[in-house]
């Protein structure tokens, strides 16, 4: 084997996508010390997913002062790779640990998020990938928008950077003036859930609690949020309820497509292209990737299957390394999985597998590369 | 791949060296129709172990009426293999199970067992393998000898059977008398223990309590094998204490050497030389073996080990599947391991791991074989 390709999903909670590559790399190395590792640690959106582009492709990080959750400065950052292309988790900015205790998903911006795109844009990138993930706010993505240049106004005509609290008030959307810089920019979204913007599944009811808002502020907030999708409909003639993953990030999955026609995209996906992996695999002679646990569910756009689909196209086989092996798993050989390996090595149940898992994942790589390479593989 | 072995031992308590067979043979010919598959159930000497060489090489399964643990008369069996060796497992007429409550390992006999042998040789068997385990027995292997002619003779010269009651009372061993048509017979004793004939890691301190001794009659018993060793060593000439494995079975692993000459033999060793493993991996592409748990104590002598090191100097492939994998199996790998795999595949502790076994091997191997098959082998 001359070539491998690692790109394993996180073990929420357990190992980090980095983490992984790391110890896949050392445990080859034992055994094909000159075969070529290319390391592919798999950002989500949230949180590292910055670094973990740059790890993957390289390229340089920019800091950035602009409005933190509550609008106060703060140092943020976003990465550039391939010299043209931003990368931006919104939570450098406007993510849940920034906010402490304050968890005030009716106060708290995305400002910040749309200053980061804009300092790109005018930069010089090209494209902007904006991770979701992490979010502590509910502003449906105003606050990215009008640090853009969109105008919201009340029925006063008094322009203001509505909240997940006043955005109820917002009766007309300009985007005349949205920044021009941006206007040569293509902007992808990294979303890897489906909501919608409002109602029981949405963004105020599902992931309103966990940002802090109690029962009567998910009300308000959820009808914040229909009201804002009527407004978009009525302005920019866009139906933000019916897009997938309107919901995410609260509501700033909609804001994305509605203020910045933004595709949102499965985050495997989106990396998969930036990478071009494409065209990695016509090199490689084996994948390896994982993720926390296989089942039925993983089949729907995740990482190991959205690798062995592309990976099968080009006939190379892949290994998923994961810590559970669900049920219904045989599907995943169908789209192009060539083999299921557990990390588990002991009966143990998984508050004793975890701090296992390091070196379990180390062994088990160990294993199957003594393994193929006594196959002569 | 035309032709694989697959010789595991049981997962104790779990499963069957026979099912294990079963199971990996239904999942290999899954995709590969045409392999040829030779299974080897592996017996260890104990309950089962007929049924395992009969399993393996063919042949033919005898029955026969002979004395029970307390003499009453029984129906027991042995197997005849490859025309002229025969197959015992003592626990078929002296077994645990058979004495129910009614545990006296000062009381029991392995009489039968001779007779067992008797009639194997008399049927012109040249050949006959015993093996040791689930005794209910404390005798030093006296009934047997007595079976097949031993005379043993207390002090005032009456000559009796003695049992682990009543050996300390022999004080002259003749093996004159030894019935001739043993004495063309090569007996092999299987024996996975090296425990010494007594002293406090010998058979009644060690084994004693699990047949039902108490404190005291360990103690007893334990004097008593110390006596009869001091005649055996008086009048045979031989140091049975000194026999690694000669505690076994109560002691029936130093009689077998003391009155038969028999060599003790590790289980596996007896399996892999009757079915002419090193003949049959001439042909093979593929070893699959296991064991339940693998670690640093496999490494002496267990099945795993042993069928690696044969297979290492065929340059055949080995795979080891087993439940848990302990540490420092690295060594494992040293012997001609060729990859070690879990049938472990969510992280949940070992008494609801054993429900799901039969499954997860099944699926173990499933994964293996596409893994192989795809990657051209």
């Amino acid at each position: 084997m001359k070539n491998i390709l690692l790109i394993p999903d996180s073990f929420k909670g357990t190992m980090s996508s980095e983490q992984i590559c790391s110890i896949m790399n050392r445990a080859i190395k034992r055994h094909y010390p000159d075969t070529k590792v290319t390391s592919i640690p798999v950002a989500d959106g949230g949180e590292g997913s910055v670094d973990a582009f740059l790890q993957a492709l390289g390229g340089e990080k920019r800091n950035l002062t602009v409005q933190g959750p509550f609008g106060e400065l703060m140092e943020s950052f976003y990465g550039i790779i391939k010299d043209d292309t931003a990368v931006i988790e919104m939570a450098s900015c406007a993510g849940l640990p920034l906010v402490g205790d304050e968890l005030r998903p009716d106060k708290t911006t995305t400002y910040g998020v749309g200053q980061l795109m804009l300092d790109a844009a005018k930069n010089g990138c090209k494209h902007i990938i904006v991770g979701l993930g992490g979010s502590a706010t509910n502003d449906g993505g105003c606050g990215v928008a009008a640090a853009c240049g969109v105008v919201f106004k009340d029925k006063d005509d008094n322009a203001f950077v509505p909240t997940g609290g006043t955005m109820g008030r917002v009766a007309s959307i300009d985007t005349s003036e949205l920044d021009p810089a941006l206007k040569q920019v293509t902007i992808t979204t990294m979303c890897d859930i489906d909501n919608p913007f409002y109602g029981t599944n949405g963004a105020a009811y599902i992931f309103g609690p966990q940002k802090g808002a109690d029962p009567e502020m998910v009300k308000v907030l959820d009808a914040n949020l229909k009201s804002l999708a009527g407004v978009i409909q009525k302005d920019l003639d866009i139906d933000v309820q019916a897009i997938p993953g309107s919901g995410a990030a609260g509501g700033m999955g909609g804001g994305m497509a509605a203020f910045f026609s933004s595709t949102l995209q499965m985050g495997i996906e989106t990396v998969l292209e930036t990478v071009n992996f494409d065209s990695l695999l016509k090199d490689a002679d084996l994948v390896l990737t994982g993720e926390g646990k296989i089942d039925g569910q993983s089949l729907r756009g995740k990482v190991v299957i959205g690798v062995s689909r592309r990976a099968k196209k080009a006939k190379v086989p892949v290994l998923a390394i994961v810590g559970d092996i669900g049920d219904d798993v045989d599907g995943a050989y169908d789209e192009g999985v060539t083999g299921i390996f557990s990390i588990n090595r002991v009966a143990v149940e998984f508050k004793k597998a975890k701090g296992r898992a390091p070196e379990d994942m180390d062994k088990t790589i160990d294993n199957l590369m003594r393994f193929t390479k006594q196959m002569g593989l």
